[in-house]
């Protein structure tokens, strides 16, 4: 493992974009994007999942170039159509004018078809809550997740990201998957031969297991457990029809389930502006001050273990990550460095 | 078992609530809510906890006259004062207002502050899918659920609902707290001295467990398991978060834990009109019916139990209690003719 300073790891990134037509501006913000994702520890869609970006624009599968365009508009909400863009640019771009129409209407809202993996969707959490916006996002994916009471996947496990204000970036973001464990780490435990702490999905004849290769094993990525079992089930697919309908775009089912032909994907992007309701500021900051001051207190089984709020360990990773450098692959570094993208 | 006709059921409901000093459109509706909440087979939130519901009114913890006010408004957003009133009423009234600025503004929402216990959560979904809106809503709970790593309930169960509509009220409607069973469900387990069939929450030393017994021992109400186990614990905070700063109003960590005094919730409703985004209502329609129909089409692991979509049961339960007659329980029915309301 190799620590590279923030800003060599992004202008690394950006020097590998530029020939693949992305507008300056564009490979600024992706590679900007890519090296924060990673410098905040979410080290599956940073650095790491760099190559199978470059694959998807060798592919055709996303379009550089393209810039999304506004289909349809009425007050506090906008329906756009990515044009098979980058997925991260898109997703940007769509929160900031979510986070515009808030400003002006209090709430707004973007509905975005056509685009492309938006990487970790809490970067457009953080987006948001950086700016003292709440922040509800979330995006449909192709087909990786069993509907409760299947063992095939037919659901999407789309993530939702849910983003809290705080003051100096001190924000509450949540990103979660629908699949209590993400393949990664699914693929990390059977590689180590271990079983999973907690039972994250079914075997091939739909029995509960903590088994890593039972899940992964057959035809397809595998069969993950939805979060709440049923509930997840649930929420999964109603996330699937709010985007797919409110954007016009695909729905999960009509996504392609080979992974590097993921395209075509609907999202919602909601931001709320809570300048105009509340007396000020102080009192925002000082509910939630208390309500994680609260959770900090309360006596954790493993006195090792805190309970933490979701974001909290991201700001210690981002921080030490700055201050150290970004930890990275040597295999990895060396393959951006030289422009091998296998 | 006795099965009471709906019409029958509403109008006992409503000469009960009439001498606490409701507006005859209060009574009329909350008469309404408890006897759909019914006859939509939520037993747990009808007529059965409508004693309890009494009990409140007679405690002074719901103010039956009160009419919640507007604290303060900026375009499709409003913080509302729920003035401890019926919740039934409080959060009906919040959706109406939340769909009427959608309609103006393509989405809206009202923050409410200081309102009481909002029984079933769907209703509100309902209330949306109904009149072509898509909704998003959800409450914050007394503390009854544990945060993930600890073993005393701090946050609450906080109910979440999104709603999508489709035609003839054949509307998607999740209703679903952060928990993986309701204490209603862990004690009719109990009673029945049986195992759950999925581990339900911690036994009093932090290890999970399927024995509800071992769950609901011991001092407060227990301690359930959130779905997804920290990703619910998370969700429960978040969702803590954006009800208690938007509003204005109390945090799960400041509510009483006493049941009976459980008051001063605070709650989120978001409505959005799809109306002007669509070129047409048939395009959102076939949108959602290929995402249901591909759900349908999974092959189950039990055929006996085909996978379904959330509200799919709840309309066929409908169906067959307007027809047949809503089932109440006899005792339940006589304390409701005779005012007894222990």
């Amino acid at each position: 493992m190799l620590r590279v300073p923030f800003p060599e790891l992004e202008l690394a990134l950006r020097a590998a974009l530029e020939p693949f037509g992305f507008t300056p501006e564009g490979s600024a913000l992706t590679a900007r994007i890519f090296a924060e994702t990673t410098c905040d520890g979410v080290y599956t869609h940073g650095l790491a999942r760099f190559p199978r970006f470059i694959k998807a624009i060798q592919l055709g599968v996303v379009d550089p170039s393209a810039e999304p365009s506004v289909i349809a508009s009425f007050g506090a909400i906008e329906r756009w159509d990515g044009r098979c863009g980058a997925g991260v640019l898109n997703a940007h771009a769509a929160m900031n004018r979510a986070m515009q129409l808030a400003c002006e209407h209090g709430l707004g809202a973007v509905f975005l078809a056509n685009t492309n993996h938006w990487m970790r969707g809490g970067t457009y959490g953080w987006q948001a809550a950086d700016a003292g916006l709440f922040a509800i996002c979330f995006t449909n994916t192709l087909p990786n997740l069993p509907a409760w009471g299947t063992a095939i996947p037919s659901l999407g496990n789309n993530p939702l990201v849910l983003a809290v204000p705080r003051p100096q970036s001190q924000n509450v973001v949540l990103d979660m998957a629908m699949s209590q464990y993400s393949y990664g780490t699914l693929g990390a435990y059977k590689a180590r031969g271990e079983q999973l702490p907690y039972p994250g999905g079914f075997d091939r004849r739909g029995n509960l297991t903590s088994d890593p290769k039972a899940i992964t094993d057959g035809p397809g990525s595998g069969r993950a457990l939805p979060i709440g079992l049923w509930k997840g089930s649930g929420l999964a697919l109603t996330l699937d029809l709010f985007a797919a309908m409110l954007s016009g775009g695909k729905s999960t089912h009509e996504i392609s389930r080979d992974p590097l032909r993921e395209t075509a994907l609907s999202q919602c992007f909601l931001a709320i502006d809570p300048t105009h309701l509340a007396t000020d500021r102080e009192a925002l900051d000082s509910t939630a001050d208390a309500i994680l001051a609260n959770l900090a207190s309360v006596e954790p089984i493993d006195p090792a273990k805190p309970a933490r709020y979701p974001g909290e360990q991201t700001l210690r990773t981002r921080e030490e990550n700055m201050r150290l450098g970004v930890p990275v692959e040597e295999s990895h570094w060396q393959q951006l460095l030289q422009r091998r993208y296998e």
